[in-house]
């Protein structure tokens, strides 16, 4: 049942790139193949629960402004229950395929230990329901570590050891219920797992509760049956100084650290890539080079501002290099794109909340025919490969091989006297591919 | 021999904190008894060669300014003999126990692999007998992969193996002759390890590539009987876009994933620990507790800049937390202080080359005796044993131990109905402590 | 009347540097003379409402962690009426003479224009009150025109002049009360005037509309005889995207624009300016050689973290640099250190907030010997008025007075075939001497 | 004569969108008419001389890459002669209207005041003649006040007005020069009119030096009768700490402080708009507003590189905006598209210089039909205008006429009992907007 937020809202279809309706789709058309998936299938698209129905617009320096029915100052079950409704109907309206949440985004508020899983459950058998009726499935589901005071020192990484129970408690039921509503992956992201002084904090130690944290969650998985991927979020910090899960080459160290490489994989956000000083598309082509490529949270940071801005995707050619280095990695497998994005606060309307994403959807798809048609070019990688052969036999490849030793490659060297002939990088001329590509 | 660039300025002593005389020790005196060791054992400063005897000052917009007189336009034998004998002239005045170079820092200008072992090695003849004769020590050797226009698109991480080669040329040779000369260490800094380009980088082969060099290095190091510690020195950027060690977390993922994590360190630069976004006693932290701790490139870069300037450290507050951790982590075993910095452009007389260090290696033994009051007042460690002492026993220990299960720490907070009592991180009071201690 | 929050903590006191009473002072012995005024007379220092008693310890990612006894919820009169006792027995207690408040910071919430200026009238009196029996004074005053829904577009370069009347509305009223409690100076910080969005917003009409705003606050102060200085607060950006106070020489440039530039001075956060990318000395200077220097926010940001921490300063070499360059100015006039600082959201304690003002004052009092003792030293300016005697006479004094034009000083170059001396900037000498006197 | 290093690269047509040679326009066609001029009209564009025929591809690290004929290691007159011959090949099979210099680019080394009046004279006279038989036209001069040693301490900022004496010489001539050969601008770039210490500054002082120096430029582009305009270039830092000339809105209050903000403008540099922590559409924006816009020096930096990169542009979507707010402040009058880029120093061959610059081109001739078609649709600016309208008559259109004082404006609030009705900024909607205009 809508309770008619955005009733007036018609469903937004595919109109073609011609097309004037800002609440229409101009690229994404859902079941058009594109290198022999639909555009649904490559780019499994989810609209997040916490900024689009949870967020009223407040900032550290001013109050909510968006006046959403629902935010009625008491997180009850009523309220709960109205924001379900109407994300369900946001969700069919939009016609995207996944949703993912934390638990207190879409629970009743709760004081104890025994009222957190009461009430989740109840909100769980609600979405069970708007997911049977709906079709909507759920990319992923997160526990919320970060928000509640108890978590002000860390959850897993807290000081003190009773908060890290509670933090299991909260995981436990998260990511059963994401197992129960039949998730593809579940996530964690440690918004308070780092420090803001080390005066007071034992970082190794941190990062062994961290370890032995992750594992717990791990085992878990295995024994309910859980067959989704267990995710980690990099960022490199906000709210704390400095959170451990800094970047996705310090996550991959992590995990290597814990025995987990096998087992976690990251979940990319393009604005935490930027804080990280690294580019969206460096992040995802390292996380697949390094085997632990997940899923994306879509949005941008703004580049002259030091923050987590979250905002809505616009930057073609950006998106393009990414969708088109994730093709080239063999595309999702359990992930997709999940919109970690929210309007500004200025864009109050409910359709404000239309516009971002469908300006953010029109533009990976958009993107997708970019990248599929460079694939389908092939300039770039056959520009690679040429440019490593030398790799690939000879010296190189008995090099590469541990076939030489130090020793036997500097005779080398001084036996044939090189001289290596450099040649250009073409750095340009391959921006300007790119360049031709995007559109 | 001194070419008598320097020999206007008497050697520098310990005069005490009250001397007014520029050119003294007001805090570094060699010989103190500090924490049960010298200062001088404690510390273990090393001046470097590139910055103090080979810049002359040029900058990307403007011609050198220095004038040095071994600065003759070509860098032949007479031009490396006359940095030379100035260099320990230097060291010696300056009362250091330990100097840095790159091969090609001390050597002539070389055009072939045979020309580079031949000067390399009459160099090193003259560099041994100038250590007997003053007493100074080689703190760590390291080959220039970067300067050489053959390394534009990186030495192991090349895409052509014959520059990997020339590479694997120098390295032996420069590791050999740290090895011939005593060094405590070899340090690799992978200046142009990296790419400036995603669109025609392999980034996973490259990585192999790196990965492979490191092991053939290792692999020399016990072949030749290298007692000393394999370095390598974090960077984020500059000159390449990106760095592949970028930071203290990501070499150690490396190191994990190519099996050296227990054969190499890191040797930690102030500056660049800034330009990745982290504190300086971050990075040593962390190294401390990754087990990868190695040495220290002092130098401090500019707040507002974001580039690598390589200034002389004058942070008393942030060299005391710096010597803290250090000292807390158990001191120095082959590493050192080493000060990777230059004087600015404009400081153009031999006496700012002496200002530069002097100030630095005050400073440096200042915070040492900061730090080391620190330690035996022991606040802070007692701080943090309270804080954490829930997982010193009972669950939190359980926990840690794996002796407890996700669903046994959830129902442990159920059973329990835990409500978690906040404490205050007391970061503010933490801070006026070591407030006071800097002094 | 003292509702007891803060009653278990005795008056701060100066005990001296051996002190080991973390709630006293060791350097701010407020009656101690240095360089001919007391310690208080120079730092003029100030405790702000906001951060103090204001902020419950929330942040983007997490609910407030504080519990102060009135925040109970509902900032009714009774709220604010307890808030108020708190304020001025923490005042008291601290010792400092002054206080800094926005109208909202202290009133009971209104909902309509009536209803704030009664209930600002209300807390008016109260605080007239509390400053008699107190001693307690008012270094500055200011209305919050970022905070409440209908400023999310900004206050004065709103596109609705009605939002603009309001802001109005709160400043006079503002103006006012500052004027009848005999405040030192009106500030105003534009948190909304800027943009999120360049393609909603029409730059040149917003700063028309900021200059006339401006000039309006201008001529009430003359018209009801305030005698304080008004104050704008530079701030690049955050909570927008581009705030139009973004720097000193930003607000300079405005002022001129608008006629204002012997009307309004600034009043310089030092976080704010390193946001800005300047250092904090740096703005402080700039101000006095362009005549327009006020007043200070005392605080630090975080140099890893790219937004507005608001920390209490611990650098104690930046603020012996600040307070030299401000003594070097004159010291202040109606200006003065006011702590725009806040307590980490971990430090939830009564006695934290005393710890943080503590430290800082402790810092700038320490900064201030430091200061002093550099200035009656003397070193830097007799250096600086002989690098530039070039200046006061000949060729340098002509051309400085517009006696000679290009051609003139083209002529002169060639004519006495000049080549110019350099000598040596002593970067190192001179920051080494600045070291030796930060103790 | 052309020496031959490009001769074998056939003159740059333009083939049309469906192009498949990377050599030649896909949308910049000189004589398309876009809104009623051509396309060379409208942009402008120059090559700049000292990145793409000076520079070598040194960078702070490592040796020049490039290996160009005529960087024969001594810039004697033939050296010079050998340059010039080759930029201007360059520029005709380019097929660029414009080119810019420094003095020193082009001439032939000097080492004193008259051997540099001379040797610049002696290519002033052959650019001449090439200018006459190519019909390349000069965009705008300048003189190099940066790379010469002597310059290390400033120019007009130098503490020694022998060295102001110097620059003057230069300045003089590069601006008759500038004259002689018909250029439309004249620019000032102050790479080190700045400082690098505080502790050894004036700053007060050496903005007094520029400011006179600035207005002596003046003065003598009257006396000479030079119709073009002056240009000032804003950078915040690099190569010195702090730069003067900061950015938009500081030289803005730096031409107010010395009369000249009806005299000189500015030349936006999108590098150095990034670096100083705006967006290039935010500089140009502000630029108009105050009246002072000028020319473009267009570039990119790198969003995750702290320094000046100075890369050929690419982001389709911020040249579009960039184009269109200069449409929008009535396009270029005496300025233009300055390439003030360089290709990567892996980009060795003749070849990269033409991809860097037909990309550049391309890209830019593509934002100018998508600006254009923005202008003719309207909508961003329809939107503005309503977004405005209260300012336009009744309330608003008083206060900013200045017919309504501060306490008329509060009466007003009140006795309307205002309640102003939130609108909605619809960022979202209008970013969407231009998204599908970046084609």
């Amino acid at each position: 049942m809508s309770r008619g937020y955005f009733s007036h809202i018609p469903p937004v279809e595919f109109k073609g790139v011609d097309s004037d309706d800002p609440l229409s789709y101009r690229y994404y058309d859902k079941n058009r193949v594109v290198l022999g998936k639909t555009m649904e299938e490559h780019l499994r698209f989810a609209v997040c629960y916490w900024h689009t129905f949870c967020w009223d617009g407040f900032d550290v320096f001013g109050a909510g402004t968006f006046e959403r029915p629902w935010h009625t100052g008491v997180l009850d079950q009523d309220a709960a229950d109205h924001k379900l409704d109407e994300a369900f109907d946001f969700f069919t309206r939009l016609g995207v395929p996944y949703f993912c949440f934390h638990d207190v985004d879409v629970m009743a508020a709760a004081a104890t230990p025994a009222e957190h899983v009461k009430n989740l459950s109840v909100i769980v058998d609600r979405i069970e329901e708007k997911m049977a009726k709906t079709g909507v499935k759920l990319l992923w589901g997160t526990a919320n570590l970060f928000s509640h005071p108890r978590y002000m020192a860390g959850a897993a990484t807290n000081p003190d050891p009773e908060v890290a129970a509670f933090a299991a408690l909260q995981v436990r039921h998260a990511l059963e219920a994401t197992h129960r509503l039949g998730g593809a992956n579940y996530v964690l992201w440690g918004g308070r797992e780092g420090y803001d002084c080390g005066l007071n904090t034992r970082m190794g130690q941190e990062l062994d509760q961290l370890g032995r944290f992750l594992n717990m969650v791990v085992e878990h998985k295995h024994k309910i049956g859980f067959k989704g991927t267990i995710l980690i979020e990099p960022k490199p910090h906000e709210p704390t100084k400095h959170q451990y899960d800094t970047d996705v080459a310090t996550v991959y160290g992590f995990l290597e650290r814990y025995g987990l490489e096998k087992e976690v994989r990251v979940n990319i956000e393009a604005n935490h890539a930027t804080l990280a000083g690294h580019s969206f598309e460096h992040e995802i082509q390292l996380a697949i080079d390094l085997g632990i490529f997940g899923s994306i949270d879509m949005n941008r940071g703004d580049p002259q501002n030091g923050w987590d801005t979250d905002q809505f995707p616009n930057d073609l050619r950006e998106i393009t290099l990414a969708v088109y280095y994730i093709l080239q990695g063999g595309g999702f497998s359990t992930g997709g794109f999940n919109f970690d994005a929210k309007v500004r606060r200025q864009s109050i309307d409910p359709e404000d909340l239309f516009y971002g994403h469908i300006g953010a959807i029109d533009l990976t798809a958009r993107a997708l025919l970019n990248a599929a048609a460079m694939i389908e070019d092939g300039t770039l990688e056959r520009f690679k490969e040429e440019r490593y052969a030398g790799w690939k036999e000879g010296f190189g490849a008995k090099m590469l091989a541990g076939d030489v030793d130090l020793a036997g490659a500097a005779d080398y060297a001084l036996e044939k006297n090189i001289a290596p002939v450099r040649k250009s990088g073409r750095q340009e001329f391959l921006e300007n591919y790119v360049t031709k590509f995007v559109k």
